[in-house]
């Protein structure tokens, strides 16, 4: 059963995904950011990759979403671990056609990329658009993993007591944002980019899931 | 042309990779902890796992390594993009038999996640490693890609100076050590802990790639 509220957390706490596609009957996992909006999943492509090409033909994809939250420093080696959040998604990417709905796809990407962006930034071109692919794939069949507790180690082990265990947070934060080198006047940062909320955590959900 | 210092830099900055494999004719994309030891990545995997018995059939495989550096903010939403290095490596998974490279593996598998931890944890029993599938993949046959640049906007777009654009970098950073409920003696946190090198950023390499 698929837990909505873990899904969204997930998709709103990580900005890349990794998409697994077929190319000549090997994998080939690429890394690349998306977008969502409902039950559907944004990512875009060049219309002249490969990767792309491949999609189209309607061949079963996977793509995996996942926040790295913690080390976990065991007693035993083999219960060192990680904490982590991770949403795993199958299905066939769906190639957007429809022009109303390939802006949608390209606004949730530019959105969950850069939250603020899309109202400010130049809307894409008709060149541009003819250059990018916006597939879709259907949220419906994800599923979510996430650990998020303390070392596993086995009763003898704890009973030992030999050394230190725990927990070691991974924390992401923004760094201060460097104007671009070709930026004609001098302007202070917008408060889209100031303001925005530290990567690793979600934004959009209410209450947070952990 | 593998360029070994950039792979190097990739791998000792992530902590997860993104393994895909083919599961009954789909593709599967897993997050998993790593760790290499010269040419040769190695994960693990449990025994009984499905994703175990389908990577030991020798069918070819994909792992992504990816860092996340920054957003890119542009004048143009179609430029919005992002700064990340990632290596991808195509193969096929061996499963090490030889119990002395077991043993290598899950001390370079160990040591990436807990750095120093493998001096001090209790090693892996003869029933642990019996569990415990460790898989190598050849690194020979990997390829890196970096984003580390300005907004790439149009020359228009540039002149028309409308908009702020720039980047805004990620940082990665460990949050204060947390230990296990079941601890027994209150120790302080170990030096190998308090001292470990921020996560994002290569440690092993001497001198940083960007």
């Amino acid at each position: 059963v698929l837990d909505r509220r873990a899904l969204d957390d997930v998709l709103d706490s990580a900005l890349v995904c990794h998409l697994a596609v077929m190319v000549d009957g090997v994998p080939l996992v690429i890394p690349t950011v998306y977008g969502w909006q409902g039950d559907t999943l944004y990512i875009h492509r060049s219309t002249g990759a490969g990767t792309y090409r491949a999609s189209v033909a309607g061949e079963p994809v996977c793509v995996t979403i996942t926040v790295l939250d913690a080390v976990i420093y065991a007693r035993s080696a083999f219960h060192h671990s990680v904490n982590y959040r991770s949403a795993i998604i199958h299905g066939r990417l769906r190639t957007v056609t429809d022009p109303e709905e390939q802006l949608v796809g390209l606004q949730a990407i530019v959105e969950h990329v850069a939250p603020g962006s899309w109202a400010v930034a130049r809307p894409p071109s008709a060149k541009e658009r003819a250059a990018t692919a916006v597939v879709a794939l259907d949220l419906t069949e994800a599923s979510v993993k996430v650990r998020a507790a303390d070392p596993g180690d086995e009763p003898e082990d704890i009973a030992a007591d030999l050394i230190w265990a725990g927990v070691l947070p991974i924390e992401q934060s923004w760094g201060a944002a460097q104007p671009a080198a070709d930026l004609l006047t001098a302007r202070p940062v917008p408060t889209h980019v100031t303001s925005r909320s530290r990567p690793g955590v979600a934004h959009r959900a209410g209450t947070p899931l952990l």
